[in-house]
């Protein structure tokens, strides 16, 4: 690990750098200082960028709307949501126009409209054989966990399919100053768990991670940059650093987020960022 | 493991028997055939049982009138619940008249009462440092855990005590016919997973589980019975078995409830019962 004066000592030696969101480009209060010149910099230079975040609830054209709104350069052609990783996903599992069930936001919902399917809410139906985890909320929790684990649970002992695609593998977030919430990849915890007890282990595409740290997030960012010479600048060691280091781009892990100088030395080589930087700020 | 025609064939080896109840004893029709005769002939020739069921949503006193009405003879001094060991478990933590935050049932509440202690509601005080998680019903969920969460970071941030006591740590039950449910195990491991994930381990005793395969629920038996010649009787391979085999006692696996004969085979050593035997009739 390389310890930065500046992040702008190494904005020359990648083909394209992306970004996560929170904690790096903003926080709760809104812009982090050095956010936008930093993007300036690399569009002068001509080196693109891409924002990769993990998040479900909203398409990505609400998010890119939020960003440009708090001034940052985005459109929907370097914004990346692990939602909008869905439609390929289910393009490789099913036909279009097939039921898929949805815990999430009516956000949510409509990332599967947009995929070409039609989102069921899973205490509404049983006839579907995709399970799409997008988000905690705006559903009756124990209910609709409970009636995720009955159709697993029945479907895998008859022998037929039955596939969940976490869309959000974040197990919580930061809400504000001493607050988190769980998200949806604490709810795909209970089932993955449950059925990891019931059967010994699940096979790998069991339940299908779409967002950070799983490769399907870093395969697309390569998929548009063209190029594997990528670096990956984020604030969690989990979701952001470790997915860079084990896709094969390099990390550079930024203080202004979850994530202190202090915690870095007691990693595991494989978790350590190829950087280490305190801001965002040219000097 | 060796396999019995009969449970009989075994009753005179043990001071004591210990009985699960869901899968062994009654199931959701009712009782299962042969448990009432089984009792009878163990007090006929003075062999003490007692029932040992995972459950913290009903005082002691309601769950022997349940089955005792389904045609059981139990009392209070012979049913051991994991929710009746948390009045012990509090009074190693903490003074009497403490408030203890509760997620629960007002049964579980009630546990907290009896345990000489003030339940509140995790949404209505932050003023505690033990939360009892019981049930996954009769709360709000996930504005409940997004405060759980919040105020185990910020305590333990602080430097402040924070410890968790899972009366009921199953996962999830089975409900009825291709019905499944998520109880409090689920509950607590979202805590557990983002608390692992967030300062990397937890110290051992900041989630305390009592139910079974957990060490408190068999050590009462055995303070019970005066004797570690026990054997457990279930249908569970992860809770009965796995926690009788640790803790010393000696296991039956009964096939009338979750688990088939067909299962043991691939099962580690630790995790085999002593016995095998397809239903508790005498013949």
């Amino acid at each position: 690990m390389q310890e930065l004066k500046s992040i702008y000592e190494i904005t020359k030696n990648f083909d394209g750098f992306l970004f996560d969101a929170y904690g790096v480009l903003v926080d709760e209060q809104g812009l982090l200082e050095g956010a936008t010149e930093l993007l300036s910099h690399l569009e002068s230079i001509g080196k693109p960028f891409w924002m990769l975040t993990n998040g479900s609830s909203k398409t990505v054209a609400d998010t890119v709307k939020r960003y440009r709104n708090m001034g940052l350069p985005f459109s929907v052609d370097n914004v990346i949501t692990s939602g909008a990783l869905l439609s390929d996903c289910l393009d490789q599992l099913t036909e279009p126009g097939q039921a898929i069930g949805v815990l999430g936001t009516e956000g949510s919902h409509q990332l599967v409209r947009d995929a070409g399917r039609c989102p069921v809410a899973i205490t509404e139906s049983k006839d579907f054989d995709i399970l799409v985890i997008a988000n905690q909320t705006d559903y009756d929790f124990v209910p609709a966990l409970d009636a995720a684990l009955s159709l697993a649970i029945d479907r895998i002992d008859r022998g037929l399919n039955f596939t969940v695609v976490l869309t959000n593998p974040d197990l919580f977030y930061p809400k504000g100053e001493n607050r988190f919430g769980i998200t949806a990849g604490s709810v795909s915890l209970i089932l993955e768990e449950c059925l990891k007890l019931r059967y010994g282990s699940l096979p790998p595409n069991r339940i299908i991670k779409l967002g950070k740290p799983f490769p399907p997030m870093f395969r697309e960012a390569e998929r548009r940059a063209g190029s594997k010479r990528l670096v990956m600048v984020g604030d969690q060691i989990y979701t952001d650093i470790k997915g860079a280091n084990d896709y094969g781009f390099q990390s550079v892990l930024v203080a202004t987020g979850l994530t202190g100088r202090e915690m870095l030395d007691s990693l595991d080589d494989s978790l350590k960022p190829s950087y280490f930087v305190n801001h965002l700020k040219e000097s």
